[in-house]
């Protein structure tokens, strides 16, 4: 019989052991659960980052309970939720947006419900760690077979708070994107696919030369990159766009850290052009 | 069946393979066991903070084996030891104070052996890596169920090594506690504990204003903060002492870094008073 | 039946999901594998580091499948394959040299094949991300027990990349030895053991003095170490030059970062001898 699979999303970083105490309280309730980190560097108290980050990476885990805490409203009035998706897995976490995009990746919302339930809460309840007593212990519950059910009432998706994970724009022959994040490497990674460019500039191919404009004018810092589709294609320490692991646009530096050359950061708004 | 529990706590880091060393180590004698990392970074040989985590951290995790190593004796003369807790759990690691607070939070120490016997190393053990070499199979072969008396001779609880963790104090109208570490959002957790605040400055109530005072006079630093009961209650990048996740008294800055912009760091002493 | 044993060792680090992502791949096709993290914190793109790693690693690891990338290539030519050593072990990882000292250790190398069988394959394949798309899936089908010939034509090993590790050599007295890695506490080691400082500079004895000295001349820096069997056996802050956890050198200082204090770093050579 399968074990039953259960991921961890959270910005609790690996320093401190909030990260071991949720799998301990997890493994107390299901001994038999295989859990995976998928990343515990979100930015901290970034919901956007995180969102961004389940809707590329849980298509390529298993079927399971996929546990997110990017939570700056813990101990406040935000609920604690569990979202069933199409494809079979939960979703659990805070209602603050964090779980939606992730959601939809794994086929759509098909039932949510608030963890109200004091049989699946540790108790008491602390005010500041709700991923060890709150989240962990309802994924635990859902991973050994609980119905979505017992959790507490239903939830209208229609109510689930949403982020606006802000869209790509074509203006005056340049495609305008937020850069959502950066890898190990230094490379920094656009919400915008490949399509989104080429509405914007025309087809690219391999070796066309592209600006790259970061920042608000008239501070804005400018430089050019080639558009490759692997990073061996360009000498080292050369920049490059090349379309990334997850399908987006990405800016990267062969042999060289992208975001400490250019001062690339989460957040920032970057125009793509043609040089 | 259940799969047999082990959790590591050490001060080695993530960046060498120390640690997936320890857990092939045990996964080659108790290939079922269920291993757990609680932190890897504990400030390097700093037993003292590794004691204080495994005080609070033990008890959220599952009846098993734990390991710990932080360990600035290694080569010397301390004993390796394996502790029997009153929960049933076996703590394992070195005599230097480091298993101690851990047991007593498990229901206190029922009996305790010395790590000699050379069915249970790897041979030859090393100088310079006993978690390897005497810690990681000491724990897999407990995992696997070999009794603690077969290990060595039976120590007496009396003689463990015991670290001091220091007592806060009032004095003044103010309390005196000790920063035990710091969390990844860079907040400061003391031993000590809202009663023991209580006893020194009076009932606490949400709002009140205090002052924090670091380090020794007279190149002391003093700054405010408020009392609450979570991060979300007061504006972002404003000082707040609360009772964190553990029943600790924590120093904290809204969406900041309080370990930065305050100068807090592990060991030091901090007076906390009202404003 | 014991659970299928695979180890990862990469340059991806810890702050992305790249990890996470390639666990989800594995367990999804082999939903019991018992997956250890060996390293993810090689110096990026730096195979020989990995190479030197997985040679003194992977024998303390069960006998399983072994992932290996660290992988300046991928996207372009160079051939993925799967290596069987004489131990029964598989290694997984591009064909840059990465895979060949562990392979040794493990009593050689057996069998390879090259991976190309699209049945073992995610589908599409990217340009960037061969851990996810090649390396996961095809050791998750070697640990649920698909047999190599299946992945794809054989490949000679002796036409497998090879990696030259910078071989220690004596001059003048003296043993010049190449710095692989550093640890989490500063400590250099070398590629070389005792039995090479011995030939090159004669017995060695606890307390003995040695010159130590960084980098080529005339910028070479110098400083004085002792020989010791372990770190406690100099007061803090004293250099010394022991056998560590793997048989190698290493140059340490007690209770100090060896690597920030004498400007130590991965591959720099040095030249040990008598003070």
């Amino acid at each position: 019989m399968t074990r039953p699979f259960v991921s961890l999303t959270t910005d609790f970083g690996l320093a401190d052991p909030s990260v071991g105490i949720c799998k301990g309280v997890i493994l107390r309730i299901a001994p038999d659960a295989q859990i995976v980190d998928v990343s515990h560097a979100i930015h901290r108290q970034n919901p956007l980052e995180g969102a961004a980050l389940l809707q590329v990476a849980l298509p390529y885990l298993p079927t399971g309970v996929h546990v997110a805490v990017v939570d700056p409203g813990v101990g406040t009035e935000r609920r604690p939720v569990a979202i069933l998706t199409a494809r079979g897995d939960h979703l659990v976490g805070p209602d603050n947006g964090l779980l939606v995009p992730g959601a939809e990746a794994l086929g759509g919302i098909e039932a949510c419900r608030e963890l109200v339930d004091e049989r699946y809460r540790l108790s008491p309840v602390s005010r500041t760690f709700h991923g060890r007593d709150i989240f962990a212990p309802a994924a635990a519950h859902l991973a050994r077979g609980v119905a979505l059910e017992e959790f507490g009432p239903a939830v209208d998706p229609g109510t689930l708070v949403r982020l606006e994970l802000p869209a790509p724009r074509g203006m005056g022959g340049k495609l305008e994107a937020t850069i959502v994040s950066l890898d190990a490497f230094g490379s920094a990674q656009l919400l915008a696919n490949r399509a989104d460019l080429e509405r914007a500039i025309g087809t690219v191919e391999p070796g066309m030369r592209l600006s790259v404009e970061v920042g608000t004018t008239p501070a804005a810092r400018c430089f050019e990159a080639t558009w490759r589709r692997t990073y061996g294609e360009v000498t080292t320490g050369e920049a490059l766009v090349l379309v990334d692991s997850y399908g987006r646009l990405a800016i990267a530096v062969n042999g060289g850290d992208a975001a400490q050359m250019h001062g690339l950061g989460s957040g920032q708004r970057v125009r793509l052009g043609r040089a």
